[in-house]
């Protein structure tokens, strides 16, 4: 069902110059990962009619920028390890990472010149608010690391930003590339910010609750680097005071070996019922998501792929 | 004669949040220095008939695009100091140099969506275009320093890449804003690339041969990092085998102390004629650029200003 778009990305910039400019970028962009923007585009734009290459440029801007701030990220991060691979930084050096990742964020934009002319107006002003969206939601999600407590509310718009909207985003230009009506472009662009704030919260809840099996990295790297995640905060907002404490004793516990503080923090939260809450909220996300797609005027035949790609999304276990 | 964009850079963003993006931003953006591209742009402007508000957002796209280089070029070049004050990396720290440039590269194109629609398909691919080459030329100045030689016509594409392109993109720019015709928008494009190799080499002449009281920084900063200067590659092409050794073992010399090798150093190039020669390739580039002022379609009243500008740059001595 899905198109295979690593071929596409492996080749996009190899006869580009200098070498050590550009292979850092190629490195990048051939580790492979669920392509889920550029699926998420191709999807859209199928939807009303349009074919691959209407949305090929849409598609690259979209996964470049996306690989654009995982270089960065992962500097301002120290990640070590992306896919199973060294990241860019580590792999080459830091200059790279951050020069070549500049030069991604404008090929980002070289790629959505390749679009028509007429569809500009719509495609550069989405594209520009949501990559600025992802910068405040970086920084949001850095000050969070510092501050002594984030509200539920402050949490949600900081996955919002930092990756609902890129997902609305691609859904969005993928619509916009088959020249949908704007009432549906927009509707695609609420389903894709309730996907993207179900995915994160799952992120969140996979890398405690995973399967080590299945999950394909490390169980409990968000405890590990003391994240306030999702199940965290719904914790401070809904237990009481004396859960808050224990909580923050297992997080700041690192004398502890972490399999234990997992077992620790895994028994608080389900005898507070903080699986269940989060249950509640990935449902009403993807809820929100199912009622803004049924909203969208065409067949339900043409809504499928998208409905089977949400569906997967909703059980991923990775 | 020259306006002052200080005001309008100081105030730009204060309004936006988070705060800790914008901040850094705001305080690169406040450090004053010359404004050289923004002059450009508003006298390129004026000179077809267009007032400051018809200039007005391809001067800031092109000012914070500047900017955001600054930043992360310091981080790379782990400098220190700018304009007398500390750069944005020490100010703050690394991540918000990186993180706060993104956003400012993204603000750039933000900036340009502030223009007329009809005029994006010339304004955004040269903004573009121009966005990439001076990623390239960072490149190359980045190979440079560990290349065991650089011809002078690497290195003359190195300083095209990396300055001139941005002088001639921001003519171009405001000649656009004006409407201007395209081959006088094209001349203009002509006049900065030639301003900007007049501007680079005039750079690492003034740093070995400029007056310690105006130059406005350390002199003979080039040589203390041993970088492959305009004037230490003319050396290596036209001088001989033993001028050569020992421009390189005043290079390497590190145990000396550096006003000593700085004598040496002018020593050497002036028994080997390098400052004439330095003169000679400045002239053919301000020539050049008269060439092309010369050619464009409109009155010398109209070329005066950018006339007057180009011999203040000629003039420099900071």
């Amino acid at each position: 069902m899905s198109y295979d778009f690593n071929p596409h990305f492996a080749k996009l910039f190899e006869n580009e110059t200098p070498k050590e400019l550009y292979t850092p970028i190629t490195y990048a962009l051939s580790t492979g990962g669920k392509r889920l923007r550029p699926q998420l585009a191709l999807t859209a734009c199928n939807m009303f009619g349009g074919k691959l290459e209407d949305a090929m440029p849409v598609i690259s801007a979209i996964e470049v920028f996306h690989n654009f701030t995982l270089l960065h990220d992962d500097i301002m991060d120290n990640a070590d390890v992306r896919r199973n691979r060294p990241t860019v930084h580590k792999q080459f050096d830091e200059s790279a990472a951050i020069l070549s990742g500049d030069a991604m964020m404008i090929e980002a934009y070289r790629q959505l010149e390749a679009m028509p002319h007429d569809l500009w107006t719509e495609l550069f002003p989405l594209f520009t608010s949501t990559a600025l969206d992802i910068c405040r939601g970086q920084q949001m999600d850095k000050n969070f690391e510092t501050a002594s407590s984030v509200s539920l509310n402050e949490y949600i718009e900081m996955i919002r930003l930092k990756t609902a909207v890129l997902l609305a985003c691609a859904l969005k230009l993928g619509a916009i590339a088959a020249r949908a009506d704007k009432r549906d472009a927009d509707l695609l662009y609420e389903v894709g910010i309730n996907i993207g704030l179900a995915f994160q919260i799952q992120d969140d809840y996979l890398d405690l609750y995973g399967d080590p099996l299945t999950f394909g990295k490390a169980i409990g790297g968000d405890v590990a680097c003391q994240k306030k995640t999702f199940l965290y905060i719904l914790t401070q907002e809904l237990a009481d005071t004396r859960a808050i404490e224990m909580l923050n004793l297992y997080y700041a516990k690192t004398d502890i070996i972490l399999t234990d503080r997992l077992s620790l923090i895994r028994e608080l939260y389900n005898n507070n019922n903080i699986p269940q809450r989060y249950e509640q909220y990935l449902a009403e996300y993807l809820r929100k998501a199912e009622e803004s797609l049924a909203a969208v005027n065409t067949t339900d035949e043409a809504k499928k792929p998208l409905r089977d790609l949400i569906a997967k999304l909703a059980n991923r276990k990775k």
